[in-house]
């Protein structure tokens, strides 16, 4: 099961909506259909979608290539079709972070290569990110192992929604430190909540657990508290969407409780994400947009109405956990302990 | 919409597991059978399953006394048939109570009447049972409002779970509150949260304050932090299963995550409750059984599997409050503020 491929000039994209019931791909031969895929979260996650619009951006350059040997017009279009897919979903910041690498690529590219040149690079471009998403992955799998697992005592953790290889091109984030913890002996169970109102949890990481043979154990989400009380969690580790540049950090909805929980019980929390995942031009969480998505997601499990069909709905998408709730963020590129902006600024500064 | 009815020496039970999209009575003849809607949960809520146990016993008695003139094999299987209903579910203590009361009644009456009077007598304390419980929930809506309404501006409100009209035989504790503080138009909103694994809030609470015309506003679970931190959420109001003498309080699972969250958006957290709810013999929540249900119930959303049918699942139905998280306890009684054992011992001794 990958989440997802480029193969023919196609991208094939694992539709994680019809998961656990049915392992079924979408065709993308367009950057529309990816766009498309990324609104229904047949493709969700961040890093995910950011190898998606990637390869998407692939998909629009030789669509607008086929009739455009101008390059300035190229250009002009390339950059409409961008601003759709970056459009398609507003949280994650990786989304906009590939949609820019690959128009900073385009434009470099188009200076002294033909449009069809640029076509091809852009390819070696996607192909670069998804390489990277993978390489990253791992990277924060060791050092997220090396921070939770110092006692080399098998931990339980709890997470929530899905920050795992089917939300990257590569092992996860947050699973990816759980994968890495468990190849080393140091898991004893994971607390897996499920994730209301898209289940997450229950049909994605649960699926990704199991199929490696990881102890998971499935939760409903008002449950955390009392697991947290009553089950020994060591540590929460979680992914992220978009990171502000304090440290304060958008996730899937519920993440911000978890976090709170975590602290009334004394339980470390973790985020898990690559670089691309930090927003530095944003000062701290108050300045990310939060989705707000459609009603009937709320009112409805798996596809039935469950409650008065009229009925009011607030349905955020994520909220925001404060960088104070935050013991460390697990990068790529090392843990950030104790974020906030001065510890952050002087962390990129160093490591570039 | 009634959640019981006595009538023709059989008991109407509202069969709450299809609400709302069903309004379907089911016709208890048998103690048997009220046993049985209980563990299904076709009648549920502290109270409600305690006027229902009242009515089962007069079920059984009626039964038994059919074949049984002696009177002290009478009481033998009368006993048997409370201990059979005792069991159905362990956490909520007025299921306990209201057949302790009944056998003490029985125990008092036989002693001086026949079998059959006995049983009219305990149809008559059924009767009482029930009309007792709705006279609470009009006095603890009153003290309920007094407490919560003081500043006379119109609130915003969470709830967990249902603890309303179809929890009881009258307006419901924690709704109840709420629908007394709307008759006094101090209600600006209140957010439901939709308590899986069975959805009590999005089926039971929703319908109940749609109906009653109180805006509502329905969340997933785990919205409940974000929606304290967004909303301003003014207070905290649930009902509770079983109060220990500490005030350490059981209730629905979930229900201890939102008071660590009120208490962390500094929200006053209350517990809407009878005096039948409290278990003066345990010291504390330590000594509450924690009901724990079929794994199904989290697997699956309207009978639909989302996840692996065969994941590992913990499925508590409840979790305890500690008493330090609870601002106060409305009672028919008067307000517990700040409860612990030497103020509810103070507090039971003057009401007695």
């Amino acid at each position: 099961m990958k989440t997802l491929a480029w193969e023919h000039h196609a991208l094939q994209l694992l539709d994680q909506t019809r998961l656990p019931g049915e392992e079924r791909y979408l065709c993308c031969t367009r950057w529309q259909e990816v766009r498309d895929a990324i609104r229904i979260l047949a493709v969700r996650g961040a890093p995910a979608i950011g190898v998606a619009a990637a390869y998407a951006m692939v998909l629009a350059a030789r669509d607008i290539a086929a009739d455009e040997p101008d390059k300035t017009q190229f250009e002009i279009r390339l950059a409409e079709a961008g601003r759709g897919l970056d459009g398609a979903r507003p949280t994650a910041v990786n989304l906009h972070w590939a949609v820019q690498q690959q128009m900073n690529l385009a434009r470099r590219a188009l200076s002294s290569h033909t449009v069809a040149e640029t076509v091809e690079l852009l390819e070696q471009g996607a192909c670069t990110i998804e390489r990277d998403d993978a390489e990253m992955d791992r990277r924060i799998g060791r050092y997220g192992a090396g921070e939770l697992g110092k006692s080399r005592q098998p931990l339980t953790i709890l997470t929530h929604c899905n920050a795992g290889a089917l939300a990257t091109a590569g092992i996860g984030t947050a699973l990816g430190v759980i994968r890495t913890l468990h190849s080393q002996g140091l898991v004893r169970q994971v607390y897996a909540d499920e994730t209301r109102p898209l289940l997450q949890g229950a049909r994605l990481t649960v699926t990704e657990l199991m199929d490696d043979h990881i102890p998971v154990t499935l939760i409903t989400d008002n449950m955390a508290a009392w697991v947290m009380k009553t089950k020994g969690i060591d540590a929460v580790v979680v992914g992220a969407d978009r990171i502000a540049a304090n440290g304060d950090t958008a996730n899937k909805i519920g993440t911000y409780g978890v976090a709170v929980l975590a602290r009334a019980h004394n339980v470390p929390f973790y985020v898990a994400a690559p670089a691309s995942t930090f927003d530095l031009t944003i000062p701290d969480g108050a300045a990310i947009p939060i989705e707000e998505r459609n009603h009937d997601e709320v009112r409805s499990l798996g596809g039935i109405v469950a409650t008065r069909p009229d009925v009011d709905v607030f349905n955020p998408a994520f909220d925001v956990t404060p960088h104070d709730y935050i013991t460390g963020i697990i990068t790529e590129k090392g843990v950030i302990h104790h974020p906030d902006d001065a510890i952050l600024a002087t962390f990129f500064r160093k490591e570039g």
